[in-house]
């Protein structure tokens, strides 16, 4: 399907710092066994649910940097996914299986609508940046589309506030990164201001990587 | 402590049409063996966590209305509770103790800051229209203060968006209702209209509990 279909889409990338990068964690230890691999389940959940339905414009990117394979990317693409249930234990069942593959440095698929491949976050905001977003490979219509433009934005609670930073004029695509409990590292942020990110904040506090994207999709969901 | 320290309370009530009324559930299936109680664990996930702390001015009721011994209650004091982490696992763990407890038509706390009653949603109503907020029974700061107003709403696609419908005048005291997957029935509606709750929603698009319990709180949030 193309996302011509699509009026505006987005992508998170949430960075797991601890998360596992083989399948060889527990479904019922996600937090202690799997290294918070809860907080990445529930990020899954929070991009892609509506109350009965997938968000089928939104695409999310998890970063694993935990042991034992370290860099790795788990990508849910909300147009194709399928099995998916609400519950942690679901989304957590998805990444093991992804996780369960020999991953390379290309993009391969483990169950319907869920990729795993190497990769840091350096790599994936270099192919982000110079690639079209998931789905416009064959989407012939965007050729030379101005509204094509992919703009990146650093959730961070130091940024702009989100309802005057995007405003009234919504990006045609949108990548919003987002760090897990412990944060990005200074390089990490380096990189995410070398690649052009705006930061932005949902809100006067400092929240839960997976409640920011509840309020990033409900600001999309206001101005479509 | 007293809740005077806040300058506004909000409560959350979710009712759970198929969730479980006893111990018995297995953790390892919440959304199965104890009828999407997943639900219920997400909403206290959402109700009562910031970053690295929690949110003291928070109280999130869940209206157990499953087998085998319905109706029940299990309520979470923010200011109170203990041993509670994010993931679905640790909050359905703190409603499984609660619910192993023999459940009174008054409150039993079952560890510290979750209680367990008998009591359907008309009587959770009635208590919340008639007594003072959770914390302020030795309060006595607010004997006569107009502020201590408890304003009832119901979350419903149906409704006035939240940004209107409460706008910079926040209540001093608010219960937002939410229903689960399943939605409210007929009944339960007209005793929600007839407690004299007003209808708002968060939103453009129909959403899970949990979300729309993240974006009633960033509402507050933002005009602390």
């Amino acid at each position: 399907m193309s996302c011509a279909f699509y009026n505006r889409m987005r992508e998170f990338i949430v960075v797991g710092h601890k998360a596992a990068t083989d399948g060889q964690f527990s479904l019922n230890d996600l937090p202690g066994s799997a290294g918070r691999m809860d907080i990445m389940c529930r990020c899954v959940n929070s991009a892609l649910f509506l109350s009965h339905d997938l968000r089928r414009d939104v695409v999310i990117y998890l970063v694993l940097l935990g042991e034992p394979e370290p860099p790795k990317i788990v990508k849910f693409i909300g147009q194709d996914v399928r099995y998916l249930n609400p519950d942690e234990r679901s989304s957590g069942s998805l990444i093991k299986k992804a996780l369960e593959l020999k991953a390379r440095i290309r993009w391969k698929e483990s169950t319907p609508g869920v990729w795993v491949r190497q990769g840091d976050l350096e790599e994936l905001l270099s192919e982000l940046i110079t690639r079209p977003m998931q789905g416009d490979e064959d989407d012939e219509s965007n050729e030379g589309d101005v509204g094509s433009e992919n703009r990146l934005y650093y959730l961070h609670e130091d940024g702009t506030d989100i309802r005057d930073g995007i405003g009234g004029n919504l990006p045609q695509r949108a990548t919003f990164i987002l760090g897990d409990h412990v944060g990005m590292t200074p390089d990490e942020e380096q990189k995410i201001i070398d690649a052009g990110a705006q930061s932005l904040n949902v809100g006067p506090l400092s929240l839960h990587a997976d409640h920011c994207i509840i309020l990033v999709n409900n600001e999309f969901d206001r101005k479509k």
